[in-house]
């Protein structure tokens, strides 16, 4: 529970109303009882405003005056509902010090503050820094590292060879370091590609549930700081992925694709190997990239959803499409 | 073992032919032997119907005069099919009472006939009820809640503030709970945005392997009863999924999403956030599904497979499609 | 680290230059510096070579010549490099003996020189053959068997009756044997078709992190000898998979679908259940197949990425080339 007065000083933003008033949640505008904080962070949801019943409004100071509770003022509403949510998190913190039924190598460095979960498993020479988290039945490999307040969901997998920065968060399922998928055709079939390389991931990552990462057949798979990436995602062996790019869930990046800083990719992409995107782009759901991008900009690719029946005579005619482009330009010659 | 009368009466339908015939297992029309039941679902198998060496045949009585072996007659076989497999299921059953290698809270309540396997990690305020097992290396969190009969594969996670009903099924690697991927951009990355919401799943759900259901932001995700999930599904947070609702392997929704009642969703499905899919809607495998469906119904998207060489054609003609309406148009004002 | 002659006659291959020179790592032609070895295996970096710094490079006779470095010589240089790596690899080996905190069922069967680790649990019945590897905290259900030399990395879950066969590498949150997405529509619900059949693996098959094989509905789902299977890829009840094949990451077969021996899915295709892939077949990336292929032969679907304005174009005219055709068609009839 915070007063508004409270929230406005950790927030860092002016206020209007009552700096005693109780603040006990978070909730949407629609849904927001007199003890609960709401936000406006996009203008179609302007015509709640007016309605709610929210006990205060983190709002833009535009739209203060429309406001019937009291108000947080914030030039960037979203950002400082995101900030709001941190203070009301009240999810389990995770004990510190080493869980009598962890296996823990004895020469892994394991720091005072960090906390290893019941069932986990911390690998010769493996680091965890201050304050990071190894949850219940994780695994971590031979000489890898958690930096300082990296949070490992329980039954996560990390390889050997892995470090990871500080201040990540590496949901439960989620693999990091398996080997990339590399073979060589040999005369008794796929010949095994040792991956010899390992993955490097920077400050600030978070990793979603059932995401895996590859390790790098030579040099390392990468992931820069402050990337985030969803539940379900391939990253296979060598892609790069540069600062503050977001990758939604199900998408599948194939080896050694480079993607810039700040790009977004949205659900269910497929980007093939050896292509490079470049800063500032973003890919809408389901696109298959099959080239290069190098020009910053929105991408995409697909058919849209139709009744199954009129979607039907459009695939039929989509295979006819250089019949008809080849009668279109008979025509065309005839006149 | 059964016999055909025993079978009979257990699954109440009427039968023809010797009661006391021994039935050791199920098998298909073409694979069965004299020991076992076969069943006849659907029309287009009836040719191996007559060829059948099956014991006995699950068959509609209006079949059942071409059908050699004995009958159980039925109304619906694939359904009395359904319920035959059952009695004929020998997968092992799980062990009653706490495994000595769990780890289970003190405050944690476990009903005595439920079952927690070797390593699984019970915490705090979680509640197993009657016959609800969890199994080995499995994880349920703070305050989370298996309800009666419900099962759990081993090395599942349940993170915390997740209600599951009764009689689920949630197969190994699934992650209910996980943080919804939420983020607002802010001036140094990416700032997270914490998922204060939980999970409400209703009874008899079944949820596949690999497959990660996000905690919701503020308010629930929430899966309603009957609901079955195949494997490496996405299902975003505050996703709400109706009654009945059946979604294939590799599907993935994003955020707040609504799926109606008795829908299904084909494998490799996406759909964008914030949409909302009214009942009885099917949605044909790798549809993309970017705005909501009022209507229900079959609805698809997506290019049909061909050669790639006659691909690649209709597929650089695509990109040509605005140039040819237009080329088309002007033929048509030149008559 | 090696010698230049350990590694000739390690690999079977001639050589050329200095016998004695120490070699302590693989690297790519541009990354190697003199202690390394490089290699050539596609024309395409046929430029770099006058340029590397590598010790040695494994080079096809064709183009010694033109390398300034000693030469390994290679018919298939792709397949030595795979061969090298496996010489160079430093992955922690498996300790051998069953670890003190793991739970292994008294009937259960594991040969002395098999390893299973930390948290892992071996069913009754259960069968590790000379070298195989359960990894910490990975689970080996109920009269499953894992062959002679087969690797299960930590945390992947293998349901009862499963066969693995020898010298197989299964990642991290694989899943072998959960049920097959089988119900039946009922008066309550669906009804769960219990999946009776069990998975059979063949030797030298590589399944990837978070994979999903289901165990068969009546009969086994198969997968032959050298089949290599990526990340995140759904194999539903009942597939067959043919010899040597290989499934590049996110791909989803579903229910019945038979594959043939030496094909290549690429990633993210998706195949619809009952159908049949001959042998020799080349699914291109995110291919929607439909219907069964009879031809060896490459196969795709899809439409090509563009920025999203020209995109938005060419998917409105998709929805209406029927139309277009039948406007066509009008002009036809008018000559």
């Amino acid at each position: 529970m915070y007063t508004l007065g409270d929230l406005a000083q950790r927030l860092g933003l002016a206020f209007s109303g009552d700096a005693q008033r109780p603040l006990t949640g978070l909730a949407s505008l629609a849904a927001a009882g007199p003890g609960q904080l709401a936000f406006l962070a996009d203008r179609k949801y302007l015509a709640q405003l007016g309605a709610t019943r929210a006990g205060a409004v983190i709002v833009h100071p535009d739209f203060a005056a429309q406001c019937p509770a009291d108000c947080l003022l914030s030039d960037a509403p979203y950002l400082s509902f995101a900030r709001a949510s941190q203070l009301f998190d009240r999810s389990p913190p995770p004990v510190p010090g080493i869980h009598r039924a962890a296996v823990v190598a004895a020469d892994a460095r394991v720091h005072p503050q960090a906390s290893v979960g019941p069932h986990a498993v911390v690998e010769p020479g493996a680091v965890l820094e201050r304050g990071a988290v190894l949850g219940a039945g994780a695994y971590l490999g031979h000489g890898s590292r958690l930096g300082a307040g990296t949070r490992v969901f329980p039954q996560a997998v990390i390889y050997h060879d892995v470090q990871v920065g500080e201040h990540c968060v590496i949901h439960s399922q989620a693999v990091l370091g398996a080997d990339g998928f590399g073979f060589a055709p040999g005369p008794e079939g796929w010949e095994k590609i040792c991956q010899l390389g390992g993955v490097r991931i920077g400050n600030h990552v978070e990793i979603g549930a059932c995401t895996t990462v590859d390790r790098g057949a030579l040099e390392h798979t990468v992931i820069a700081d402050n990337v985030i990436i969803d539940n379900l995602v391939q990253i296979a062996h060598n892609c790069r992925i540069g600062k503050n790019t977001a990758i939604a869930g199900c998408t599948g990046l194939a080896g050694s694709t480079i993607i810039g800083a700040n790009c977004t990719l949205a659900g269910g992409v497929g980007v093939v190997g050896h292509v490079e995107i470049c800063d500032n782009v973003h890919v809408t759901g389901m696109t298959m990239v099959t080239r290069s991008i190098t020009e910053p900009g929105s991408y995409s690719s697909g058919t849209p959803m139709a009744p199954t029946r009129d979607w039907k005579r459009s695939a039929v005619r989509f295979s006819q499409l250089d019949s008809m482009q080849r009668r279109l330009a008979a025509l065309e010659n005839e006149r």
